[in-house]
């Protein structure tokens, strides 16, 4: 089967990547003005912190997108998706991490990826909080702050890895005995949220990031950072949930440390 | 029996309260410095990582110790401890997640605190990446940033906590059965580095930090910083380990949350 992403003209592939940075301007301006002005918060019905920062980005990023390519669909944390049926996504998450943003713990990140047919095509992190930002667009390349990232393909000797903490795990089935073997293969872990998370594995800060029940927005930028980086990227579990829609678990980053995560979670 | 910290004149504690800053001053500005410039790194025989700037920072706090309190003891991760019988010792690690240093991931942090007769006296945590401090002095409170900070006594609904890695539990004896019960009991957890979680905790961003078998400079500035923050730390453990030292273990942040922890780990 042909890869659908070679039916992209270079020079689209090319216009993504800048649009997608004005995207990651924008967001970033706009989360930096709201932890300078302040904002409210809200608890939504599953419990989890939504504040008005959440709301305001995804909807100018939408206006945004709707200038930039009209055509496209655009799936958002926060609203209705719009054009489901389009052959290009744009998938969002504007602030993962809102526990940490409303305490002003400077780990929350702004996740934003470009899907075509179901493939990754863009995608990218950005912590506004730590003047850090993590891009890629499909055969240019990862880059971390505009300077190429290239994953080394040996893991370093500690062995470290991030995962999802064990509400992940436990929230959708009850796949704690996941999470015990992967602390126990892997002692030296840490847990951030997700996009820190899949940050430091497309960095290779970690060797591999467990990511465990997230929905489709969380791992918006995972693949085809990992992949520009030359990490490698495995989709190990997708669950079809009445109510939460398609839920995502994956493993990603240093080959080798994949390979072997894979073999231990599956 | 009184509280020896009674006999320590107020003016004596504001100079103290000084001195810290100018301690914490002076190594955010070596580690920006040398974030700029780079460094080199090195495997110490217990397999942790150190770097040149771990050693120029301890280096010259211990140098600017000399000149503001020469009758005062020191101990420090890097070097040997100074005059170990004095009434005040200053403990300090220069950089706490060198792991995350080397990878430029900016959740590391400089550890200084002070004891009198083996009681906290002040202590602070900086770090340099986040723009973020928070200290604290005998009777003078917790403050981030310069703003006072008072910890609510309600645990937040959804009941954050951030924990040691599984390495830690597992490390001079296998407490791993603790990390599982803390994990399961609380599975909206976090793992940083120990820096940043005693943070976390001061400021009330999470409701308690369950700290496991750690050296007597991680834990160097928890103490103070919890209990002027209005929160409760306990010591849930102490070990004497031959060529380790008395390795420590705490929990400490919202005392309602405390005394449940305290119970699951005992």
């Amino acid at each position: 089967m042909t890869d659908p992403r070679l039916s992209i003209p270079p020079e689209q592939i090319e216009t993504f990547s800048r649009r997608l940075l004005d995207l990651a301007d924008e967001s970033r301006r706009l989360v930096r003005t709201a932890l300078a002005r302040g904002f409210r918060t809200a608890i939504k019905p599953d419990q989890s912190l939504v504040t008005t920062v959440d709301t305001d980005v995804e909807q100018r990023l939408r206006v945004m997108l709707e200038e930039f390519f009209p055509e496209h669909g655009i799936v958002g944390e926060e609203f209705p998706a719009l054009r489901p049926d389009a052959d290009f996504q744009w998938i969002m998450d504007p602030i993962d991490g809102t526990e940490e943003f409303v305490h002003s713990i400077p780990t929350f990140g702004t996740i934003i990826g470009l899907y075509f047919r179901g493939m990754p095509v863009a995608g990218a992190l950005d912590f506004p909080a730590l003047d850090l930002r993590v891009h890629a667009t499909l055969g240019l390349g990862c880059h971390r702050n505009g300077e190429r990232v290239r994953l080394a393909h040996a893991p370093d000797a500690r062995d470290r890895i991030s995962l999802s903490a064990r509400a992940n795990f436990v929230r959708y089935r009850d796949d704690g005995a996941v999470f015990e073997a992967v602390t126990r293969a892997c002692p030296n872990h840490r847990v951030y949220r997700t996009c820190l998370g899949h940050a430091l594995a497309a960095v290779g800060a970690v060797n591999v990031m467990v990511n465990w029940h997230n929905k489709i927005w969380d791992l918006a930028a995972a693949q085809i950072l990992t992949e520009e980086a030359g990490g490698s990227y495995v989709t190990v579990r997708e669950l079809d949930l009445p109510g939460n829609g398609r839920i995502y678990s994956a493993v990603f980053g240093k080959p080798a440390t994949v390979e072997r995560m894979v073999k231990l979670v599956a």
